[in-house]
């Protein structure tokens, strides 16, 4: 019998697009009771690509595993309903820019009069203080403002961005984290809590030693295209039929590629003795020097030669090769389901944390607009059928 | 006063280099004793720069608020401490390449017989199963085999890495959420667990709808640059003296965005009414438009007007712009520190989880090799002072 970590806890996800919706994603994943709240016309992922069949992939993957209810919450009813879910909720979510919850009528004193125990957490651009509070933001403008945009792309090119947008799906990834740490205090001290994450300060947290080199030597971080200092050959490189990367972080790296690329007279090259010595002489030498070796070679050929030998080795995929490939599969890193929306079966990627005995596979697909509002307004929220009945009518809830 | 949420928590970090690292910061930064367990020449990060006075600013960053003790698991002396201090610990963290903790004597089932609450957790490139299993990894191998370098870049141009090592930051995070919600669930059921997660399946995980594109349609997801499909325009442009980034998700942002510019006209423009047609005239024609008139002005005139009209803006900055911003500042992202290893105070980004009520401040510096044996030794693992001292003439601790 499977188990479920996050069994029994009640998330209210009044989340939109994809930060705070990846966020809950992870708890529904791990079993918590995810319930999506949606304005009436559905939420704005709704209409991302890509589609099929009129119908979004992007909502179906991040929202998969949730319920599904829709209510008008600049409406009386809607607000009643919403109140009353969250007396009986253990978390709230939102990712709207900071203040709207409030002034819908939800700032955190009315949530912990509603329910002392609530974790009451939110994902914005630039967290709830500081000069930037109110403006917007999107991934791409995080990716300017955090200094990540500086550091990725070649040295002779303009910065460039990271393609999927890691604003989000870092800060909500954090966001989840904050709420397990909450859920944990709660459990031993019956306290609630308010989580707070911003992504500009979740991006500054992935910089890696970056904002070292300035702290302490007042260094300017620069951006060095695919190779780096960590080691040498640290690259992509092109094969005959693609492209691949090696990583030689230590000496005995660098002794088994010598070995690896039918070069065994490297090993005792002056020039090449270590890696400040093979970095001096990278560009313009040992770098021309590997590719024109490895581009008489194919992908196949290169990847026995460097895997036998030990030698940390990369092809350069595309999306369709990573989601075909036999790796993922073993790891259950696809999982399945059909999807009314579409009116199929589709794949989706997995949650990447694996717990020995914990069930790892999809329970639902994502919920279309307002699935659950007679189950939920009627089971949780204590409303009578008839009444459910007259919000409907009155368009407070779809 | 102020809380930790994690107090009481006690982790074992038999960690390295970056992904294992940062996961336990995570828990240390949120108040668990940490402590972090190094062979007696000290982790391979304490060699990797920013240094200053001989000291790593790269392991100074990612061990902070830890305690080290030094000891050689190749020696039974060294086995039989860490085997009392599992017995008094609530998790273990490692990130060696699969299979050497247990051939050192730390299978999971023995970990179990020691404790049976404990907490197992590991990082690894590919996690515990599959082909790829057993092959060593690297960021910079993650990053291609995963697909995300190939949507990163232009498309004119070769797959691009990230800058920052995003392959162990996020599975670093993602592991500190796989132990909190299995601590969680300790609570509550008593159980322990054995938590692994792979960088290949984190960064898979974090592709956005670009599986989807795949599973649904079969189209082969691309790089795009700086410009993407979500909005026109929503993409880097140059200023008289500099870079910034505009995101322009909506059609109210593109009306604002035209009076932004000066250029109310382009808002009539039948080929500019929604966001297709603005994408179908970008390339070659609107975005030239944009930046001729932005190449006009500096980027705090840009500032002034797009801020000033709602529109998500940001300029491209470097770190040191970051670090000594007010932003940063008021959101408590820079944590001080005096660290005897560099003799002076030092500062670093600090937790971006940010809790009402919670302390958020660094409490200690990084620990200098063994710092903390003779206390932790004794305290902990119950062996006298004699004995530690005895294990320390025979070289099995530092």
């Amino acid at each position: 019998m499977k188990k479920d970590l996050l069994k029994g806890i009640r998330v209210l996800d009044i989340t939109q697009a994809y930060s705070g919706p990846f966020c809950t994603m992870h708890l529904a994943d791990h079993g918590a009771e995810v319930i999506k709240v949606e304005s009436l016309a559905g939420e704005q992922s709704r209409y991302w690509p890509p589609y099929k069949n009129d119908y979004s992939g992007y909502y179906a993957y991040l929202n998969r595993n949730k319920k599904g209810i829709a209510l008008d919450l600049k409406s009386p009813e809607g607000k009643e309903a919403l109140e009353r879910l969250i007396k009986v909720s253990d978390v709230v979510v939102e990712n709207f820019k900071v203040g709207t919850f409030a002034r819908l009528g939800f700032p955190y004193e009315h949530l912990k009069e509603l329910n002392p125990r609530i974790i009451y957490a939110s994902v914005s651009g630039y967290g709830l203080e500081g000069p930037l509070a109110s403006r917007p933001s999107y991934d791409l403008v995080a990716q300017a403002e955090s200094g990540l945009m500086s550091l990725t792309g070649r040295p002779e090119e303009d910065p460039t961005k990271v393609g999927p947008a890691v604003g989000d799906s870092i800060s909500g990834t954090y966001l989840s984290l904050g709420i397990m740490m909450a859920l944990f205090d709660r459990e031993r001290t019956g306290e609630g809590a308010r989580v707070d994450v911003a992504m500009l300060d979740c991006l500054f947290s992935f910089l890696e030693e970056n904002v070292m080199h300035w702290t302490i030597n007042h260094e300017v971080p620069k951006r060095t295209g695919n190779y780096a200092l960590s080691g040498a050959p640290w690259d992509s490189f092109k094969a005959k039929d693609g492209q691949f990367v090696v990583a030689c972080g230590t000496e005995a790296l660098w002794q088994k590629f010598c070995d690896a690329v039918d070069h065994p007279e490297w090993k005792e090259d002056p020039n090449y003795l270590t890696i400040p010595d093979r970095f001096d002489h990278y560009l313009g030498d040992l770098r021309d020097k590997i590719e024109a070796y490895t581009l008489t070679k194919t992908l196949a050929e290169l990847e026995d030669a460097f895997v036998s030998h030990g030698v940390p080795f990369g092809v350069v995929r595309n999306v369709p090769e990573v989601v075909e490939s036999e790796q993922i599969a073993r790891r259950n890193m696809l999982w399945k389901v059909f999807d009314p929306g579409f009116g199929e079966e589709i794949r989706m990627p997995g949650s990447p944390i694996k717990v020995q005995g914990e069930s790892d596979d999809i329970r639902c697909a994502a919920p279309t607009v307002g699935q659950d509002n007679d189950q939920i307004l009627t089971e949780l929220a204590g409303f009578s059928a008839d009444e459910v009945k007259a919000m409907r009518e009155k368009g407070s809830i779809a």
